[in-house]
């Protein structure tokens, strides 16, 4: 019952955040918007919110809302078949602060510090800082993992088709489930 | 030199224009502001302003701002190769009002009037209004064309891959430069 509410609650701030910075939504989109503790339990340490608006066989493109200091689990997008060697895709920021972690040489002082008690299932920690206006293109098959900053951050992401199901958790309690 | 003067300037009203509505662009950014009245020397008749935020093999994303009743001239994505139907793109109005045709039943009154002298190069009178919020996909070799409403308009264009080059216009006049 608690997280049913919890889910509600984030779903509102969502929709609140992206009004905020002009972010139009219609009725149908705000009854759409997606939040998901990947099965964790614990939204606000570990989770997403999303708006999809266009997911076709070729593209997608859709808006990522985190409250503050919320984490993005360590994924990757592997590859699908002899010519999908997986999700490619960009985000740019549109508001707030993300902190973006990939394969590469890890930060000496990392920005963010994966959520207490996971530590274990982040493993990559070459670290990009995006503010408004700031984007980074993450190749297909790459671990990354993503945390706000303190205000919170919208992210807008364009890329290949998303094919959820597919997504390689680090974390192996993960279970990517519809809202 | 008139159209050069009038270039910088709707590279300046298009940055205030995405400004205007929340969107952060970076200063490189502003510097790759595209113009183009596609060769036809009536830049706010006949035209286009855009900024391309990222363009892979997979996907695209831009931005694109028109001025007030601006049209974007009558064209299609052709396909590219046997793998390759052409370039399919979802137009989602975020600001202003845009009215977009394509192939399909002609509007009995359309609300867009092609620019006076070309009425010649446009063909397809289907008629979709895009108001903030609202998206439309377009089908790869469909020919389309889209005005600006009064205020003007800013759509997100999330697409496959973006070619101008292949891009076919119904106006022979046209050429599709680089800026």
């Amino acid at each position: 019952m608690t997280e049913s509410i919890s889910r509600e609650e984030a779903r509102r701030r969502t929709i609140r955040m992206l009004e905020q910075i002009g972010v139009v939504l219609t009725e149908e989109e705000k009854a759409k918007v997606e939040v998901t503790d990947m099965g964790l339990g614990e939204l606000e340490k570990s989770g997403l919110q999303l708006i999809t608006y266009i997911n076709t066989d070729r593209y997608c493109a859709k808006d990522l809302v985190l409250m503050p200091r919320q984490t993005c689990p360590e994924h990757r997008h592997p590859p699908l078949s002899e010519t999908n060697p997986g999700k490619m895709e960009t985000f740019r920021c549109r508001f707030g602060k993300v902190f973006l972690y990939v394969e590469g040489t890890p930060a000496a002082s990392p920005k963010a510090i994966p959520p207490a008690g996971s530590e274990a299932c982040y493993t990559v920690f070459h670290e990009i800082e995006l503010n408004p206006g700031e984007q980074y293109t993450i190749p297909p098959n790459t671990l990354h993992w993503f945390q706000a900053g303190d205000e919170g951050a919208v992210v807008s992401e364009f890329s290949s088709t998303s094919d959820d199901e597919s997504d390689i958790f680090t974390d192996p309690r993960i279970r990517r489930l519809p809202d």
